[in-house]
């Protein structure tokens, strides 16, 4: 169980309604901003370094997802994680594909030495490579070598603990298990449906939606990137049992996603 | 009630199933190309510079929508309307984000003066940004003290209507009311359902519709933007209705009002 | 009816699950990742020059549809090709919008002389167009003068037939009667249903469903596109069948589809 109340950092999310500026991925912009809207909070999707100050001097938190890379979004991301330390807005970074590329590696080690990041939210794979610990990612999925069992917790949690501390921000790597870590306190959520990682872009929906709870709570990091966890694998959950209701599969599961979100 | 025959307008869509030339944003780019399906026009969503002649020069209607803006569109934008002037397809401009950063608000302001179009469809925040009056716009969605009630139509249609006769064109002002004007005629549309504005992209749904009606009724512009606006509430109304009956949520509501716009 | 056994084929998919790294448009990029999911595969859909060469090598089919064209993209395509070459790794390719703009038919027949593909998969128009072919393309949509009948049948065979023997590879020629041939052998499905082509991007997911069919199924090219096209065609009549139970409209139809692609 965790320690916190949920609804009460939802129900700042829906008071508060925050505006959340995304760079995300063209995989799942759609569905990541409709998550934002869904939970309470208004997303706007720009990524045009000339426009960056303006939507996060407007913003209450960053969305930074790097699962789209190009030579011509290398300034965004950069611009977008120096204008958020200048405006002291929260960012959480999401390192869609670290160890899988070289490329996305490098960028995000160097990013991460130079600025601040209020959030880390990947798989438990981009965490470990992040984490300098040797692995194999074999795609932007996680290994199934890195999953978090009874056996691997405490291990797995040191791992998250330790990139916590060292660049001094909230990490939440998530999985069939779900860790989340200030580098002091570690929470862990044990729900959610496996069916989750079938349709594309939970991940970036998760994301997108613990930068809306950081944005309505910006003095409660981990208890918010807690709760946007745990209300995602809660809504997982309600949803696949709808789907299975209606006899469904992966399209009914994606939309009772969304519905279960804004019901909550 | 509004003055004309939209089953009319709506059969010419059918019958005639324009080629509609889509420069829209990566976020909703899917729904844009479903909904003008849906409609029973043809959607072509290039942006590249090298082929708009080509695909220009096919199409019935361009649908200019800045959501997403990069650099390196610049010239896509620019050259859209050039290539449609030169051609004579009329464009409808879709403002995104105008009175939310400045180098949008620059940006369609220098476009608008250059070039002609043949509807602009915005919120009111974005057409008030466009026609210089004083207010704040906090991101992508319409401010609420820009919102059209029984005591602020008079002066938003005054404005609307100014702008409207100030390029040439015809304004269509999205909201609770919509404010449809050539800057000589205003009509007024009460209908829809609130919950659109809580899916991403309703806006950028209609201003594909928009380009529809307006590519298979050339000679009616005014009178096709106010059938796209009255049938995508009305669809609106629908969707919600259904959504309610079968206990869904904002992604029920968005297969919902694909459902309803293909069936109308 | 096919002469070969489906089930294999995608009980081969569901096994080895291979990973597909897509080059893809950014209209239909979210489905064509949850298509190849709900197959059982794994999407990558990566296209930074930077990073094709890491994700190119860990997949095992590339899907390379252009979609979108950009100037910044025509190393990207050039150079998946080109590392999928040296690595051995099979091509699907879409032609988009071949025959449509004359800047994509020249850069398809300059990259189909250069590099080898495993599988050209588009709509009639498009494949006559790089056939060389006399006729006319109105967009990115089969033209209706270009569609597979009792009558035309002998001669779009033999169209497809002759392009794929031109560049060595197998030939997937889609419309209501589907067409696939690797110059000796020829294949017909006559299953589906006319409303795939109303939801935008069923060409698309078709695409990126017969690269993880091929990824699986390395050894029997022609095979595995048949399968791949069958199965589209199969589950857009249950998705269809379902949709009218339902009394639902265009947006309905895309849920079932991927609703059906997962639970085949």
């Amino acid at each position: 169980m965790l320690d916190w109340d949920k609804e009460d950092l939802l129900k700042n999310v829906r008071e508060r309604h925050p505006l959340v500026e995304c760079l995300t991925n063209n995989v799942t912009v759609n569905d990541v901003a409709n998550v934002i809207l869904a939970c309470g909070a208004s997303p706007v999707m720009a990524t045009d370094p000339r426009e960056l100050e303006d939507f996060i001097g407007l913003a209450q938190a960053v969305d930074l997802n790097i699962g789209t890379m190009a030579p011509e979004l290398d300034l965004s991301f950069e611009k977008s994680l120096a204008v958020a330390q200048k405006l002291g807005k929260p960012v959480v970074l999401d390192p869609v594909g670290a160890g899988a590329a070289k490329c996305r590696t490098e960028m995000l080690l160097r990013l991460l030495d130079t600025y601040p990041v209020a959030v880390i939210r990947g798989n438990a794979s981009e965490i470990r490579a992040l984490s300098g610990e040797a692995g194999k990612t074999m795609g932007v999925d996680a290994s199934a070598g890195d999953a978090v069992t009874q056996e691997t917790l405490p291990a797995r949690t040191a791992m998250a603990a330790g990139l916590a501390r060292k660049h001094g921000c909230v990490v939440a790597m998530s999985g069939a298990w779900d860790i989340l870590t200030d580098g002091e306190r570690s929470l862990v959520c044990r729900r959610g449906v496996p069916q989750m990682s079938q349709i594309t872009g939970t991940g970036c929906m998760l994301t997108g939606l613990t930068a809306a709870f950081v944005g309505a709570n910006p003095d409660r990091i981990l208890e918010a990137a807690a709760a946007a966890t745990e209300m995602m694998c809660l809504c997982g959950e309600i949803a696949w049992e709808r789907t299975q209701k209606l006899q469904g599969g992966l399209g009914t599961l994606r939309v009772q996603l969304i519905d279960a979100l804004s019901l909550a």
